[in-house]
């Protein structure tokens, strides 16, 4: 991929080491996959996470959860919450898509369980949403099966950043948001681990926004005479992924820490913007079916949390600002176009 | 309905009265449908919750919705848990189809905005699920857009009960399970207040069935050579409705005591079993846009909702048998019948 | 001990193997001690918990906690539920009485750790209560520095049951509450597992009283002519103990399943009942100072918890009733004298 | 008060207009009181928030709260959650503290019931708690019945802050912490509420301090060769007051945006600080004994809220930064000396 992020616009986020990527794909086994429909009436699409490449149902990893603001509509949660586990990739799209994006992930699950000669007759699927109404006429769910196979099918290492799969439509701090990603990492008894991040950017004012320090947003709105969000509406899907072997409690503590970078970047959590958590470990598989009654695991020392706590933090603000700058400015269906951050920086 | 319902059998559950119909939909403004699907292959349907007569998107009812046991995909609970309302109806059906009656609840609250001419972009569809692969080819998802607009339309005070719309394919305690419910009655400063349940019952295994202190399951089982369940598996949705005037956080206080009368019926609440508890109360309604900054609400002083425990509890155990004695024999796609309890009540 | 239990009387609760004891100390490593206030204004006490016999700050235990019903005053949850450990000993007593309690342990724990050489300076107790006002008077808080050491000093294996320690004033249906006890085995991969509870009861009306699927309640009501209290109020602290190697998201599971007990006996889980679950497994010790980042642990295959939901089910049924039965009745200092469950056993 | 404050270095936080105190007590009723305890030994001592000055146990406040980080002890948080009340005055002090300043403030309840002829035999006493242990020798538990006693009786509007009461001995941004407060101004619907914010600071590293986007820590930090903390270790309560009418599940919405100016202040939220927020309204009262079955109440309209989440994210962080430059040097009893944040701005 060859998209200028923020790094090189001479910008650096916190002092942790970054991964070979900067991207939630430095988490070995993890790979991203986009699906955009970009018509004159839509402005939308699918982003996958694939966070291992063979079967998840039959191989679990260990999962959790965090609702930061509950205005929104993601399902499979309780699912994570009582059992630690995810069981499918995880799906993002916009809001009133989220019932053809859950079925479709059932569909991709049960052909690929009769591929893999796996019983499966209970699925939770993972699906995240932004609204993306702002640009995309959102009442006619422009995202089927189709987009969401395409979107699995094209999942790699290397994925594209901005307005593109579930990012396209949506609008970050007045600005143009979108998919965004970044990674760090930690070293553990002498061993190099790391954690990423993947954001759906589509939260806050101008106004509010802050990068690394400077409140660029108040200036960027006197300056260009743009037209503000009038309310911080809209949401923010954080997907955590990280090699390291913690517990499902312990991962929930970790991805809570990505509102740290939200805040840094002049977000309010405002009340109509669901702001939402999901993290998975692959340090440790979980077999749906096990012969063995005990199962061998492994956890961090809790007090060797904090470097994932602030890895976390800095990946989470990182993303949202290469979601900002890696996009493109788009017009929406009813003509309101949307600027580039990229656009206001040197 | 001229169904033979538990207390037809002399069998009373619990002390409080009961309201005319005995069913949630005592609960002035509440109807239910249900669309059955009734296949060689397939014994599935949906079953709607109606909560208002009106745009619910428009004027939200305050809701509240308690996780007994997560092995579920119910879609929609964090947004109840944040703003304390629901906005669709609630629809019920089995676990892999809940991605495609979401979609088209959407559809369903499209068209009425649309008629209403209500601004809708965001919608947070309410949709419940069992498991009832037992009996129904659960991985070709049965219930599509047509059901659920035909359950929706078929809706009414007096439905029917057992093996109909999502509880066509459903086992409880060994026996055919399916859908039931209750209601109580409620007297608060001189005025008469209703709460009813509904459940879609597919939980439990039949050795540990409790009718009203008696525990007949061992019995018919012995008596019977029936095969029981080998785990606990299945799950059980409780819809819980009011007309008393309270806040969301006594909504969740109230609902979590269906737990009591599922553990009367000798419910362990097996790992496999996904509890889910959603309900609301019709005593004021949250208008989507309001002129006024603050609005009036009320609720019970907090010392008097024993009462409405009581009959969450008394509610949920004779919904529950309901569920199982209005329920007929069904015999699944692959051959194994499940028998009715009333076959082994005098 | 030789005290007349439940299983005395014929009555067995459950299907499960029993642990030697029949008691939270079947669990190896933990004892239980009590000291007793008896005296013309105070019947109340202390009852502490050892989860291990060595230093539980230096070496914590994976615990959880559930509040079924928060009308209670519990201290020390907070903590468990964001690390998932316990580093004290847990203490019940009588509502007024959690900040003495509370010092207690800390200065308890302030003299382990010198004693010990342990640098300690932060401190999480666990104190749990019931309301034992109805015959204590509690306005006095009675129970100080002096009642909890000897509690600790005198804690053993097989622990007295009934009104003693913090059992010494609490209402149980109606009639005398107290302490009790029970446990059950559990065989994973060919080894015998142990899980034990300790309930401090103080909840419930007698009408609502059911033993093992008689309802004893209302016909002791009617013949004995006694006066039921007037609402469900007062407190049920559970202590559940095992050496299941589990997580602590599995222990929360587990100790849940208490409240299928409490339903069983005729709870109702009334509002001014505080209900509080609180496990801890001695499968696997956490370090508080550790010299690995990565700390290897385990956990039971998931769908192997149901025999340990049943038998915290069962132990907490039976725990109550032991509770009961092995009470004598006691006059309170405004002379109302509850009765013992066993002068209502043939 | 004559105390140089954050804004008096010309430093703004947000945009909302101030209360006229600028503090916690511009919440009409609220008042606060300090004990502190400087001695050879000790620095530490006891902070008293009196949200009314007639008897809380007999009329409540709506209330609720939030464990943003649960590596803390305060106690009295699961009625809170429950019962959305709280019935007694908000007392801060130091971690070991807990347990002795929870019995004083039963006495001072007990005492307070008797004047005023309420029957009182449960109360549910809410104290928070920092680690002072750098500066105070904690595990002497210095804080008695006379400190709370006379913190209380203290309490008036115009309250000190920094190196006082329960924030003497505690150290925030490797710098001295302690006590500080803040508020805001809402209109609706045409009338002027007010939200306050009262701290008791101590987490954080030198390194990570942020003044109003001027990341001061690493240049002091450099330029004064401090000693910074090794780790983000200690803990920060947060009491947020308002007579906006709000519910308590609105409130728990509320005071979660106090996170916000924490992390804009340069917190990762380490693992070993503990970080609870706890808030009420003065808005309505909820009476202990009550006539009616059911209360009026009201509650803002949620897309209001907005405001009042900002106003809670600015007073958090001026709270703290306030607590910051009001203290004084403090030299421990171990002879470490924390530095003043007042030193370091011109």
């Amino acid at each position: 991929m060859n998209q200028k992020r923020i790094a090189d616009y001479g910008i650096r986020i916190g002092t942790m080491p970054k991964g070979p990527l900067n991207k939630i794909t430095d988490v070995p086994g993890v790979t991203v996959g986009h699906c955009t429909v970009d018509t004159a009436e839509h402005k939308t699409g699918v982003t996958v996470i694939l966070p291992a490449q063979d079967n998840l149902f039959q191989n679990k990893l260990p999962a959790a959860c965090f609702v930061w603001n509950g205005f929104g509509k993601t399902a499979g949660l309780p699912q994570i919450e009582e059992l630690g586990t995810i069981e499918t990739p995880i799906a993002l799209t916009n809001t009133l898509n989220v019932g053809k994006v859950h079925d479709a992930l059932v569909e991709y699950m049960v052909q690929c369980c009769e591929k893999d000669n796996v019983e499966m007759k209970s699925l939770n699927p993972i699906v995240g949403e932004c609204n993306d109404s702002g640009l995309n006429n959102i009442l006619k769910r422009a995202v089927n099966e189709k987009e969401v196979f395409s979107a699995i099918e094209s999942a790699c290492a290397d994925f594209e950043e901005g307005d593109v799969g579930a990012g396209k439509g949506t609008i970050c701090h007045g600005l143009k948001g979108g998919i965004g990603s970044a990674s760090r990492q930690i070293e553990l008894d002498g061993k190099t681990y790391t954690l990423g991040v993947l954001v759906q950017s589509n939260y806050g004012k101008l106004a509010d926004l802050i990068v690394n320090h400077d409140p660029i947003g108040e200036r960027i709105l006197k300056e260009q005479e743009l037209t503000d969000v009038k309310v911080d509406k809209g949401s923010i899907m954080m997907v955590v992924a990280t090699d390291l072997p913690v517990s499902d409690r312990q991962l929930r503590r970790i991805i809570k820490r990505c509102s740290v970078g939200l805040a840094r970047l002049g977000s309010y959590v405002g009340h109509g913007s669901g702001e939402i958590m999901i993290g998975f470990s692959t340090a440790y598989r979980i077999s749906h079916t096990s012969e063995q009654d005990v199962i061998p695991t492994a956890q961090m020392h809790e007090g060797k949390l904090d470097l994932a706590f602030r890895a976390a933090a800095e990946c989470c603000e990182e993303a949202v600002l290469n979601s900002m700058v890696c996009a493109h400015a788009v017009t929406g269906y009813k003509g309101d176009t949307r600027h580039s951050l990229s656009e206001y920086l040197k």
